[in-house]
């Protein structure tokens, strides 16, 4: 069985697998998911009721041996933003469903006797009652369901705030060790999952019969020329940033920069950032027996990823990401690695997206629920999330939702999606990104911080709002690409500046397809996604007045630099417009 | 001092009388607060930062000694909708504005140390500090400001929950005996108020100019034609309808059309409805001693309304009007009249909306908080709101919030605003106007049910979707002319049937601005002030796509017709797009 469609029917409990229409055969991941949820989902229909479908695609190289290639893109009607979402996770779960075959799945309707599990393996589907490991934190869940369906299985869930439907829940899928602790986390697909009635998905690959490859040379010659280039950049080598600092390695860079996001985005710098480094960690995983590096799927050169724990490597949490660490870190006023390492396992646990929920709390910080740097404080939120409190219910619906409660007016968000941890008004690109990306506020959605801050790919003012609206709106039909191939976007480090790398990715793309595309077909093939997804939103009722950033950002201007977001709506509306 | 626009800078405490515009002139009501609020309110801002501005302007008529004519428009962008918001009132206030002169207020910019309170009277503007009647119910606040600043002065205010800068914030009015009872309840505007830092309006119109008459002769012609309609039409003469029963009366007549709403928009009839009804309600005030007949403001002749008390006259709460009995009652199973009352004490005491709260009270309901038909419960729910917990604050929040928090998908409402009292499923025109109008679900603004119901201006099937895109814009457009002139909308009962009425309407209006409009006149007014609320919309970000009823209402049949909501997304369209 190869390149298959399982369509699931959680109204009648059935399962299908259909043959992949010709249109769609060509696509992966995000390209595959976009095109369905834009051919199959009314755009108007409630997120949350039977009209939307929750759809889950590997990318086009995932599953093969290509070099950091096991991302999966999740779909859907996201309840957060109420536009398209796709939101996009490195896990063994991506390659598992590729090499059993599965381009996609699609989950339709919805079971009103909740819960129910799918299990996928090499025989076929079935469901199983998800009862036992409901209403429980996803850590001992992801351990029960590995006593029962083994050590080797890949699970993908929601946790409990799937269960309120909440729209900060995101999509949960074991690291390599098992630990529930890789997130297809924005846009709250996992209410959407769990309104389905689907609690999880457990996919065994054993006896798969893995990924066809159109031209196998050409595959060969592409991995490798991409491998040489992974293993030869500064930013994604053996022993380079990612490898040896993981994402976080960004937080000195970004206060550096004057762009870290601190006290509700009220500030962009502040000296206490060191504490919560990509460095301090790394330096603190040694001292306390964690792993770094580590890969988040196997196949991964760059290794970016971690085990951070307590004390004594007792009690794993998973990775904590850049992004992770600045939202529940300094962004709360919070400079302490032990208690965002509390806080993100709490967010794992519960199935929270930490970006979403870290904004929250600075929010709720804001509004005067608890005072920032409260970590004490910030925890005990988490208890009130996992106890379905009114408070806890306000919380677990996002940032924007939280300000309505209590009465915040400067909400980072876009499209009701909360921003990550790169101030616009001091990287005016990114800025341009949060936007217009019919995602809501996302930094992978257009990651203008290479040129404008990493000095990969080109160098870019950041303060300057000049050329804005070209640069993201090229790195966004790039990205849309990559989230397509499968590829981790941190390929792109690599490939932007060494051009034998991007050759490299492009022939391993045309190796699995046996198409012939070239570096300029690239921008055209994400070009056609993103408008897909804007004409989905379009017709959900979106406007350009949804492409800007909250008013307060534009009057408000950010310490050090001083600066407001001066992007002109004009920019913005350039950006897709053209 | 005739015809002035008085603005109030809440930035500086300044306040400024200018001259109305030409354009303004011949304006009044909906007309003058949605003209400004176009040309002065920056669409995308946020409803609660410094940008927005509050709008009061009493109609054409109002402070004349035309017949109920004391109604005050409010406008501002909404809290609750995020679009233009019109929400009206009868009041003594509105007339006692008029006369002093003042045919608009403009309240801009925003005082950050929070409270102030505006007196106005014929020597001119000034400031207080409102703090001594903040954060206390408004009973005691209007009892204390009365205490403070007389006897015969008019109140506006804000409550509780305004000060929450909570979405379902009203602002409130006193009737002519002091009471907290009269509401510009729909769309949040109380937050908007409390955020400029304005707490209360105090007017003292004694030694007041008075309104001016620009044809003395044809305004006593006009308001004699229509004095003598309104007391010769069975539904708003001396003894009729609303006289003997006030606006409840429409509790049996809706519940026998199947369309009274119950147990959150579940089925349209049920026989214990007849405890709640205006016939019931009007014996048991006879009973307790309370007032009914009433009048909301001086010199109406319909008089529909009442002041329902403890047994034995003890406590008066004001009047229970029909949206307000059947939202707090029937709509969440209950069924009694004593906590429907209790009920809406609470919420005048706390500046909520009576519609949104009892809609957010049933869908917390089917959310599990607690039973249908917990009126201990549902009492209890109004003291979290008064103390501000979160569950309070979801509550203060609307129908829509607290459908997000709690996980409920069946949520009454458009455009964020919660449905009054007429299913859509079983009276199809007035499905049209809630989803057409510019201002969320609001039967106001195209009361179909005249001829769809009551036989008035015309029959219409109720049931059938036929011709109601034409009838619903012809009202709507209507309607926008009356909100303007000051009348009581309930005029149209009678003007709609007796045509001496209408023609005297107009002639009053006339007589009043020395205008020469004719009934041909009537609706391209209306329309025009609608197009500009549009525009503001469309300039918001608002599509055709807000212009539809929830999901659950297309999908789901009410009983006992068993009927969906089918009028088509075309017909919804040909409302405005003609």
């Amino acid at each position: 069985m190869r390149n298959k469609l399982l369509r699931v029917n959680m109204n009648s409990l059935t399962t299908k697998f259909e043959d992949l229409p010709k249109s769609l055969r060509n696509l992966g991941g995000r390209g595959l998911t976009s095109s369905i949820v834009k051919e199959e989902v009314p755009p108007t229909c409630h997120p949350l009721r039977s009209n939307n479908k929750l759809v889950f695609a590997p990318g086009m190289v995932t599953g093969t041996s290509a070099p950091s290639s096991g991302r999966l893109s999740v779909g859907g009607k996201s309840p957060l933003t109420g536009g398209i979402k796709e939101s996009n996770v490195g896990t063994n779960f991506a390659q598992a469903l590729a090499r059993l075959g599965v381009k996609v799945i699609i989950v339709e309707g919805q079971f009103d006797d909740r819960y129910k599990l799918l299990q996928v393996d090499s025989e076929g589907v079935s469901f199983a009652d998800a009862t036992p490991w409901s209403d429980i934190g996803l850590y001992e869940a992801y351990e029960g369901l590995r006593q029962e369906f083994g050590d080797q299985v890949d699970i993908c869930g929601t946790g409990i705030v799937g269960e309120m439907e909440a729209a900060n829940s995101g999509i949960v899928f074991n690291d390599p060790e098992g630990l529930p602790s890789r997130y297809s986390g924005r846009g709250g697909l996992g209410a959407v999952m769990a309104s389905r009635g689907l609690k999880f998905i457990v996919l065994d690959d054993e006896g798969a019969p893995g990924v066809d490859l159109a031209d196998e040379e050409q595959f060969r010659k592409g991995t490798k020329k991409l491998t040489n280039a992974l293993t030869e950049h500064d930013v994604t080598k053996p022993g380079g940033t990612l490898n040896s600092y993981g994402t976080d390695a960004m937080v000195d860079v970004i206060n550096e920069a004057g762009a870290l996001p601190q006290f509700n985005f009220s500030k962009g710098r502040d000296d206490r950032a060191a504490k919560v480094s990509g460095e301090a960690k790394a330096e603190e995983i040694k001292n306390r027996e964690g792993t770094r590096p580590h890969a988040c799927h196997d196949g991964c050169v760059i290794q970016c990823s971690e085990i951070w724990t307590k004390p004594g490597g007792e009690d794993p949490v998973g990775v904590l990401e850049y992004e992770s660490v600045w939202s529940l870190g300094p962004n709360c006023g919070i400079y302490d690695l032990d208690t965002v390492g509390e806080l993100n396992r709490a967010c794992n646990d519960l199935g929270l997206d930490t970006i979403e929920a870290g904004a929250t709390i600075a929010v709720a910080m804001e509004g005067g629920l608890l005072d920032f740097g409260d970590g004490t404080g910030a925890l005990e939120l988490m208890d009130e999330i996992r106890e379905g409190t009114s408070k806890g219910r306000i919380l677990a619906n996002g940032a924007e939702f939280a300000g309505q409660a209590l009465g915040v007016t400067r909400v980072p968000a876009v499209k009701g999606q909360a921003m990550p941890a790169y101030d616009p008004r001091a990287i005016k690109g990114m800025g341009v990104t949060y936007a217009t990306t019919p995602m809501g506020a996302d930094h992978t959605a257009g990651y203008t911080v290479s040129p404008e801050i990493l000095s990969v790919g080109g160098e870019e003012d950041p303060l300057s709002s000049e050329g804005k609206s070209t640069l993201s709106r090229e790195i966004q039909y790039a990205t849309a690409f990559i989230d397509s191939t499968g590829y981790c976007l941190f390929t792109t480090f690599a490939t932007a500046d060494i051009p034998k790398g991007e050759e490299g990715l492009i022939e391993s793309v045309n190796g699995v397809l046996g198409t012939d595309y070239t570096a300029d077909d690239i921008l055209e093939i994400g070009k056609k996604i993103i408008e897909k997804e804007r004409q989905f939103n379009k017709e959900a009722g979106f406007t350009k007045e949804d492409d800007r950033l909250p008013e307060f950002m534009v009057e408000e201007e950010l310490p050090p630099h001083d600066e407001s977001f001066d992007v002109s709506v004009e920019q913005l509306d350039e950006v897709f417009e053209t």
